[in-house]
């Protein structure tokens, strides 16, 4: 079938891509740009170029495929991927062959060529889709632990329920931004344990939480629910994701309905949606688990992916610096478990909605995907190479995530999401 | 100004509309509706018809308005509500005018009024707002000093916070159906207190929560805070809503990040948008709140609404009765302070965006607007006219919400959110 032709590791393309790059033929991920003069289109990146699909739909390059007029000149990708995984994965094929080393159609064809690859840097990127709706899970068994330890009971740091459901809540949708986008620090009410009262102002412990999110590609009916076995035909691909967090904000709001403004200023995503059939080689089981978890939650074969994912704070002027590495591959729920989960009850779900992993913390303290965890409660400060030092994010910080998979032959990667923090307004 | 002249209470209209009519000529609601064979569009409800506003714009009776071309012939209220107070108000103003007793504009042009003024029965509704973020507030004292005590301290039934911040949380958005659309019982992981372990299936404790929703009119870029004082200048106008709950489901899940699977299943909303204009005389003062809240939370003036809310059961082919009468007057945080809060740490809002206020309960027992509180937990089930009991709600219950403002002269109806329960899927 297509995909393992797509996935071949010995195929190379006619465009030249780096021996590192994030974007080789094997990955081919989807994104929203803007060129200039031009309505925001659909595009593929490829080493340091973008492929245009509108210019290739515009001249006959899916002749044959029936698809929609136009499907690639929309603002987001959703009406792309709500045809379904078979459609799209007959596009991404077809891209593969038009791109691949010994492929002609566009390589020789200079007029489209010229319309059609556009360097990366002369594009802009815009959010990859419309999401009508956010959720947000806490999948990970490290950070789980980890904020028990430090918030609760150290010998009973999991929760009863954790371990059967994969726990989550909505988040918010509208304030999802692309990576890129600056960031104001929130303001709003906290309260010290010693004070009576709350006091209102700038949040003075603002974090970041290194998390993926997937994105549905179709829509399904009220009433209706996603097996674990099909989970996958809905999940179109992934990005990285930062969910900002205000945690002494949230400290003193969560309970009992759970974080609202602590998190609802923002969040940021990266601009390449990488399909998950570009992830197959990289598949891989996941923790096991243990209590077993109900029927509706078991899955056969493995389920979890080995991308490697990276933080780095970059003070203003100063260098970047990597205080976290992790992996997904740690996450204790799938995401096809959490598909599943969320829609036993029949809860609908649309195109281009987004579902954060939760914060992605690995076994060692190197690994763990939030400030909270890394200084642990700020009781450690991280120290930069410029010497200061970090219990958390500071003003006009930068925050960089990135992630990637890698084997012998090339490296599917995820880009960045990149977000500088501004002062709150006084 | 205006509104005084639309809150007449001599102003009659020459369509006729009974005396306990939810929809005088001072009420004036829009909703969304699709005439056969034609486009959705924005309509008025007065007396026992529907004002097709599309027709008017089409015909001219808002010449020298400057609205946007088929300003109402759009499938949701948002891009006429994004045109802000000042242009809808004079709208309403307008409509008034050309629906008043002494005005013959419509009155005598017969094709015109042939087209624009349709029976009710014969117009099909549909969703009246594009709800791309939805939350849910929690400030009625009463429901939370109830929940309290059936589930925490019945002494300290309070939270620390709950007297400091209108506590709210995000829902979801995509499974808000509209008055008139069944629903299936949802099906989900509960345990119980004396088991080991969780189960899975239908919800044993479906209930209702009895709600009022505000919608907000125009976008706001993140990073802005809208204050107390102008915070009724973004709400558009209220609905009734239903937060249908699964107890069993929310119980097991909610810690620590709050209720998902136990509400995300559906919402249930009224179809007509009442202006918050059409509310003016029946403003009224808020519970004293003490301790004061922080600065940005103050406001000045009466912000509350003394509307009569019911909540009625009707077993399958069974006689409706009603088991709760409240009043929108009982809740202790303001839609104004809600909107405040919510937007004070920079979360930015858009049009159509809906704000259910939590279960509204008032003082007494048969106030209180859920049957959690009505039965106790179930210690108190109800009893109705054809001797069956109920604790919570059963498979073909129909559970019908009706709500409304009245004075000497005039009633200000929402009409009702009607909902049948249909079983799980097994």
């Amino acid at each position: 079938m297509g995909m393992i032709h797509a996935n071949d590791p010995s195929l190379t393309s006619w465009i030249p891509v780096a021996p590192d790059s994030d974007f080789p033929i094997q990955n081919l991920p989807y994104g929203i740009f803007k060129p200039s003069n031009r309505a925001p289109r659909v595009g593929v990146a490829i080493g340091d170029f973008v492929l245009d699909l509108h210019v290739l739909q515009e001249t006959g390059y899916f002749e044959g495929f029936k698809l929609p007029f136009q499907i690639f000149r929309r603002p987001f990708l959703n009406d792309f991927m709500a045809l379904g995984k078979q459609k799209t994965n007959r596009v991404r094929e077809r891209i593969s062959e038009i791109l691949r080393e010994d492929n002609h159609e566009l390589r020789e064809n200079k007029i489209v060529r010229h319309r059609a690859v556009i360097p990366m840097e002369e594009v802009e990127m815009q959010m990859p889709v419309f999401a009508r709706d956010y959720t947000d899970f806490y999948s990970s068994i490290e950070h789980a632990t980890n904020v028990g330890k430090m918030f609760r009971d150290p010998d009973n740091a999991l929760l009863p329920n954790w371990k059967h459901i994969p726990v989550g809540y909505h988040g918010r949708a509208s304030s999802i931004v692309l990576s890129g986008t600056s960031i104001k620090r929130p303001s709003g009410q906290t309260k010290a344990d010693t004070a009576d009262a709350p006091t209102f102002g700038p949040s003075k412990l603002l974090d970041f939480e290194l998390e993926m999110a997937f994105v549905t590609n179709v829509a399904t009916p009220m009433g209706d629910s996603i097996s674990t076995t099909h989970a996958e035909t809905f999940i179109f691909g992934m990005v990285l994701f930062n969910d900002w967090s205000a945690r002494d904000i949230q400290k003193w709001e969560y309970v009992p309905l759970g974080p609202f403004l602590g998190k609802n200023f923002a969040s940021s995503i990266s601009p390449w949606v990488v399909p998950l059939e570009a992830l197959e080689p990289f598949r891989v089981g996941g923790p096991k688990q243990d209590p077993e978890p109900l029927p509706y939650l078991k899955q056969e074969g493995p389920k979890n992916f080995d991308i490697n994912l990276e933080v780095a704070i970059q003070p203003n002027d100063g260098e970047e610096h990597t205080v976290c590495r992790s992996n997904f591959k740690h996450m204790y729920w799938s995401m096809s478990q959490q598909l599943a989960h969320h829609t036993v009850n029949g809860c609908n779900i649309n195109p281009g909605d987004l579902y954060g992993s939760g914060t992605i913390s690995g076994p060692t303290p190197d690994s763990y995907g939030s400030m909270l965890e890394l200084s642990w409660r700020g009781t450690k400060p991280i120290t930069l190479p410029d010497g200061s030092t970090r219990k958390f994010i500071e003003d006009y910080d930068t925050v960089v995530m990135r992630g990637y998979c890698k084997n012998d032959n090339y490296r599917i990667g995820f880009g960045e999401v990149r977000t500088q923090v501004l002062p709150a307004y006084l």
